[in-house]
């Protein structure tokens, strides 16, 4: 794939509609079928636009599954790493899918997943630079070492299928990732996280993002299978509740998705559809608020991905 | 004052333990002494500290009067408006209270204060530079003329009684700096906000500061007692709880304070207690949700400030 042209811009778009399609299903029968739908069909002005789904069931409280195609003349800052010297002077290309749902039930986990490839384009379409970047975390409430041990194994699982040196950079770059330094928390117990990689070609590489992304559906559907039934207090919730604040403010103080989203004059509505439907910031923590945050913190340092 | 010697810093702090004295008072008056209160005193590992008090009653869901006083040897960038060059190489001194108050009712609005006064320090603890800052403003859920046209001519009054020049100026600054360019919206009706000023002498500043403390305090008291014994909808407080999420989304993407609180390695408790007790970004938003906001933006955009 050398130039940008209709064709293969449809091939890529088709690629990531894809995977939001198997993700918006694995969803519904995660809720049984039974839940409610809004989509959006947006256009930007400044070029391209997206469909962003919102679901809502009696399992998963609010999950966003949005796909973006967006393309402009100068490419956000917040689009690349900060110590990365490429150039934004061309045109860009960028097709994506992100998801973060939150699930009702306080033992089974939130999750995020994002796949997405950025293309530079310049005179006649040519293709003069194309990067991917991605990867999946998960942000539980109860410490649970079974589901940690799930997470990473099908996380290293499918990085060694595309490459042995893959897992122990993506899984580190996750845990950097995913850090609140104002909280000194970890999100969550990470994922893999990969920026500006090139993986053989644009070809070999949409097929890399197709797989983490079916990888992470099918794990994170186990997890909440096992988990959706399980008795919880109104402690547990209100513990989640809580908790959910960290996610707002990871999101809103520090993600890159977010400030690129806003940046790049994206829809408000897809970008922060991540935010969780309910949020507590309370007066004071309880003490069953305050014990349940010490497990659950002593748990999130075990760096679970070096333990697989 | 030439030098911050420890009875110049003292007198400082007195005058702004005050401010935090009177105003946690007047809250407590509002909620007819009947409310409970979280007192946490803090040091700075590089200096200074503070006195958080966070406060919880049957009209007050939530509120934060936050003094501290800390100092360190550089200036955080935030500290200052970016179109600034005032030289950060020095020493620093911040002494300041703020307040946000997030009541039950929706018919009450949401209010914050902020007053601080910055000095530069150099060698001998001479006093090489200092300005003031603050200013307070309203975040209605309702549409009230009334309470516009109160909150407005307080404000005015207050300007007048230092600068004729103020006012005009200062609610001016308010509009720009509590806007949400995401969401193309107004925080709240507004009210007063400067920065870098110095009004005559620090001594008058500090007087300028304490009237201002009281203004905003006692007016937003006449205003709670109008409106707390509103009847009220739960789609009524459906929309309070959805409307939290833009001041949440203001304080976490946009808000200098709680930038410069945590770039100054602040404390991060105090820092985000003004984050509301409960937020909803809801999956949909329903029909009374939009209507109900259709008719508080229309009001937003009225700028109150020039209708006194």
């Amino acid at each position: 794939m050398n130039r940008l042209n209709p064709d293969n811009l449809n091939a890529i778009e088709f690629c990531f509609e894809g995977i939001q399609k198997n993700i918006l299903g694995k969803l519904k029968v995660v809720n049984n079928s039974q839940c409610n739908l809004v989509v959006d069909k947006w256009k930007r002005e400044q070029g391209g636009g997206g469909k962003s789904i919102s679901l809502e069931g009696k399992i998963i409280e609010k999950a966003a599954v949005n796909f973006s195609s967006i393309s402009g003349k100068k490419l956000p800052s917040s689009s690349i790493a900060s110590s990365s010297e490429i150039n934004t002077s061309s045109g860009f290309h960028a097709v994506g899918v992100s998801v973060i749902s939150h699930p009702h039930n306080p033992f089974c986990p939130t999750s995020h997943m994002n796949v997405r490839i950025f293309l530079e384009v310049g005179k006649n379409k040519v293709i003069k630079n194309w990067w991917i970047g991605g990867g999946f975390d998960l942000t539980p409430y109860h410490p649970s070492t079974i589901d940690a041990s799930t997470w990473h194994n099908a996380a290293k699982d499918i990085c060694d299928k595309f490459s042995k040196t893959f897992h122990k950079k993506f899984a580190s770059q996750c845990d950097n990732y995913f850090y609140l330094p104002h909280r000194k928390e970890k999100r969550g117990i990470g994922g893999i996280f990969f920026d500006q990689l090139q993986h053989k070609s644009i070809e070999h590489s949409l097929d890399l993002l197709e797989e983490i992304s079916k990888t992470y559906i099918d794990t994170y559907q186990a997890i909440i299978n096992n988990h959706k039934k399980d008795k919880f207090s109104q402690d547990d919730r209100d513990f989640q509740l809580y908790r959910r604040g960290r996610y707002v403010e990871f999101n809103l103080l520090f993600d890159r998705g977010t400030k690129f989203g806003i940046e790049s004059n994206g829809r408000v509505e897809s970008i922060l559809a991540s935010l969780p439907p309910s949020v507590n910031w309370p007066f004071k923590l309880s003490p069953s608020i305050k014990a349940q945050e010490k497990k659950l913190l002593r748990f999130l340092n075990n760096n679970w991905d070096q333990h697989i």
